[in-house]
C-alpha cells in the first residue's frame, strides 16, 4: 500500500482539528498507520484548567535505531472562512497548490512522513532493520500542556527510546529544503510591575508618576540590546508587548503601571542569567523597591542539535533532492521541538511556511511530493545498515 | 440677625450635600439669606448625561459696586465614615477643631461670607451702598456643567453684572490668609494614540512595535520641561496619567497604544499654541502618520487677575486680622474661578487646605472666625465709598 502525500493531506485537511477539536485527522491517521502494519496508540491527557486533547503514538518495526517522526494535527482558526480562495476544510488543489488551514501547519508534513514511509514499507517490507514511529499531538497551537510533553513522558514510562527526531513543522524560508531548523531560541515571559504614589495631576511633587519611572526604565533597556547573537543563534530579543494602567481618570496620577513582555534569548544565556541581567539593567534605571518582576512560568529553554552525522544525512537528502544544501538554522519562534530535545536529537524540516496561519494557507502539490521524496531517502539511509 | 460662623458651618455639615445631591444646604443657606433680607433664587439645571443639580442666587441692595461671593455646597463623599473621629455629617468640635466633611471645602468659607454680611447688615442698616450677592453652586465636586457656568449665565441674562468676586475655596496653605489665589494655571487633557503593525513575537522585523515607538515619544516628551516658570505662575506640567494596550498575549506584538495625560499650563500658553507645540515635540520623536493625539473636549483656560486697587483690598484686610501678607498665588488645580474670571476680576481667599477631601476634614473654630472677620472688613472696606 502507497500513501499519495497530496491525497493524504487533502484527506487531513479536510478534518476540522482545530484546537484542541480532534476532527477526525487523528482517527484517519490511525486507521491509515495500522493498514501499513503500526501498533497504534491513542491516548488522551486531561490538566485542570485546560481542554482534555487527544494523541497518537505508533510503532513500527523493533529495536535501535529508532527514528521518531514528530508532528502535529491540530490547527489555527481559519478566521473569516468567506475570505478565502476555497472553503478552509475542502482542500482544493487550484493552480498546482492545494488550499486548506493546516496545509503547511502541518498536515502536509504529516501526510509526506507518512508516504515516505510506505514507499520503504511497500519497497523493502516492514522489517525495515529497527523502528520507526510517529509521535503525533493535538495540543501544538493550543496550550502545549496535554501534547507532546506528556506523550513523551508516556513513552518513557513504557520504556520507549528514541535515538533521533524529525519534526515536521513548515521550517523553510523561501525554497523546499533551504533551512533545516537545529535549535530554537528559548523563550521567557514576565510582567514588570513599576510603583508610583498616587495623587493629583494638579500637585506631581506630593505624588510620584509611576510612568516616569517606566519611560527610563523603558528607554534604558531598548536601548541595550541583549547580545550580538552567538555562532548558531540570532540576537536575543526582548518585546515589550502591553503596557497597562487603567487609569479612567485624567486628573489622578495613577498609583502602578505594568509591562508585560517576552523575550527570545540564544545559547548566550540561560533562563537564570537572563532573569539577572534584565532585572539589573531595570535596577539601573530605577531604583529597586519601586518595581518587580514577576516571571511567568512558563519557561521555554533555548537548544540547539550539534552537527554531526545526522544532520548531514538529512541535509544530504535535501540537496539530493532539491540540488541545494539547507541552511542550518536557529531561527524563529518556539515549537515542540523544545520538548523532544530533552529524549532525543531532533531537528526540523518541512514546506514552505509563508502562509501558515493566514488566510489561503497553500502547498503546492509538488513540494509536497518532494518533501515525500526527501524523507524516504532519509529513511533508507537511515536503515541502510 | 447675627449669623455664627461656627455654627452656620455645623448646621450647613449637617446636610448631607454629596454632589449631587441639595441636602438641605441650599434650603438653609435660602432660608438664613433671606432672613438677612435678601432676594434668593433657586435654580436647577440639567443636561442630558448628567444629574439635574440646584444653585442658589442671592442679592441684597442695588447698583454698583456688585460684590459677589462665590462658592459651593456639594461636598466630596466621606469615604469609610468609620474611620472619621467622630460622624462626616455631625460637625463635632472636638479640641477647638470643627470636623467633618466640607468643614473646609468649602461650608466653612461659605458660612464666614454669610457671617460677615450679617455682620455689616446689623452694624449699617440693609442699604450697604451697592449690591452683595451670594453665587452658590451644588456642582462644583462633580461634572461642573451644571453649577457656575450656567448660574453666570442666567445672571447675565437677567442683566447682572458683578464687578469683583471673592471665591471662598480653602486657598490658604500652612495658615489662615498666607495665600492669596489670584489666577489658576489652564487644564488640558489628550490621549496619544501610537500606531504599529501587529506581530508574532518571534519575528519583531516582521512587525512594527508600537511601544517602542510610545518609549521614544515618552522619553522626547518627558526630558523637555515646557517652560521654567512665569512671573506669576509655576511651570507648566504635563503627565501622562494611563498607558494602556490591553494585549493579553505574551507572544504577540500589539498593533497599538494608548497614552493619556494631563497639562496644566501657564499664561506662557493658550490651548492652541501648546496643542502645536506638544505635537511638534512628539513628531520630533516619532514621525508624522503613526500616532495622533486625540484631544478631550473639556479645556480649563489659564487665567489671572491682575494686581490692582481690589486685590490691595483683600490683602490689606487679612493683613489687619492675621497680621501677615498674603503672597499671590497661581498655584494648585482647578476651581471654579476658571468660570467666573470671564464675567469679573476675582480672587480666592478661604481655609487652610490640608485636610479636604480626606477622612477628619476638619478647620479650627478660631480661623473660621478669624476668617468672618476678614470678609467683614472687605465688605466695610468696599462699600466704604
Amino acid at each position: 500500500m502507497r500513501v499519495d502525500p497530496v491525497a493524504f493531506t487533502r484527506a487531513l485537511v479536510r478534518c476540522p482539528s482545530v484546537t484542541p477539536a480532534e476532527g477526525g485527522a487523528l482517527a484517519l491517521l490511525e486507521t491509515t498507520l495500522a493498514a501499513l502494519g503500526f501498533t497504534v496508540h491513542r491516548v488522551t491527557f486531561a490538566a485542570p484548567g485546560t481542554p482534555d486533547v487527544e494523541n497518537l503514538f505508533a510503532t513500527l518495526g523493533s529495536g535501535r535505531p529508532h527514528l521518531v517522526f514528530a508532528g502535529h494535527t491540530d490547527v489555527v482558526p481559519p478566521g473569516d472562512a468567506a475570505a478565502w480562495t476555497s472553503p478552509p476544510f475542502e482542500g482544493a488543489v487550484v493552480d498546482g497548490r492545494l488550499i486548506g488551514r493546516g496545509a503547511v501547519d502541518m498536515k502536509g508534513g504529516i501526510a509526506a512522513m507518512v508516504a515516505a514511509v510506505s514507499e520503504v514499507i511497500a519497497a523493502r517490507g516492514p522489517d525495515i532493520g529497527g523502528t520507526v514511529s510517529f509521535l503525533i499531538t493535538g495540543d501544538e497551537e493550543g496550550p502545549a500542556i496535554n501534547g507532546t510533553r506528556k506523550l513523551l513522558e508516556w513513552a518513557r514510562e513504557r520504556g520507549i527510546a528514541f535515538d533521533h527526531c524529525i519534526l515536521g513543522e513548515p521550517t523553510s524560508v523561501a525554497e523546499l529544503g533551504d533551512t533545516l531548523k537545529v535549535g530554537r531560541r528559548g523563550s521567557m515571559s514576565g510582567t514588570l510591575v513599576v510603583e508610583g504614589t498616587q495623587g493629583h495631576v494638579a500637585y506631581p511633587h506630593r505624588a510620584d508618576n509611576p510612568i516616569r519611572r517606566l519611560s527610563r526604565i523603558l528607554h534604558h533597556v531598548l536601548a541595550r540590546p541583549l547580545d550580538g547573537g552567538t555562532a548558531q543563534f540570532q540576537p536575543s530579543n526582548l518585546e515589550f508587548v502591553s503596557l497597562d494602567t487603567g487609569n479612567p481618570a485624567f486628573n489622578v496620577i495613577p498609583a502602578k503601571v505594568e509591562a508585560r513582555f517576552n523575550i527570545r534569548f540564544n545559547d548566550r544565556w540561560t533562563p537564570a542569567t537572563l532573569r539577572a541581567h534584565l532585572e539589573a539593567e531595570i535596577g539601573v534605571a530605577a531604583p529597586v523597591g519601586r518595581w518587580r518582576v514577576e516571571w511567568d512560568p512558563t519557561v521555554s529553554e533555548c537548544f540547539i542539535t550539534p552537527s554531526g552525522p545526522f544532520t548531514a544525512m538529512v541535509a544530504d537528502a535535501v540537496e539530493a533532492v532539491t540540488g541545494r544544501r539547507p541552511e542550518p538554522s536557529t531561527g524563529g519562534g518556539t515549537s515542540d521541538a523544545r520538548f523532544i530535545k530533552a529524549a532525543c536529537p531532533v531537528v526540523e524540516l518541512g514546506p514552505v511556511g509563508t502562509t501558515m496561519h493566514q488566510v489561503d494557507e497553500a502547498v503546492p502539490v509538488a513540494e509536497l511530493e518532494a518533501l515525500a521524496t526527501i524523507y524516504r531517502r532519509v529513511l533508507e539511509q537511515y536503515f541502510a545498515n
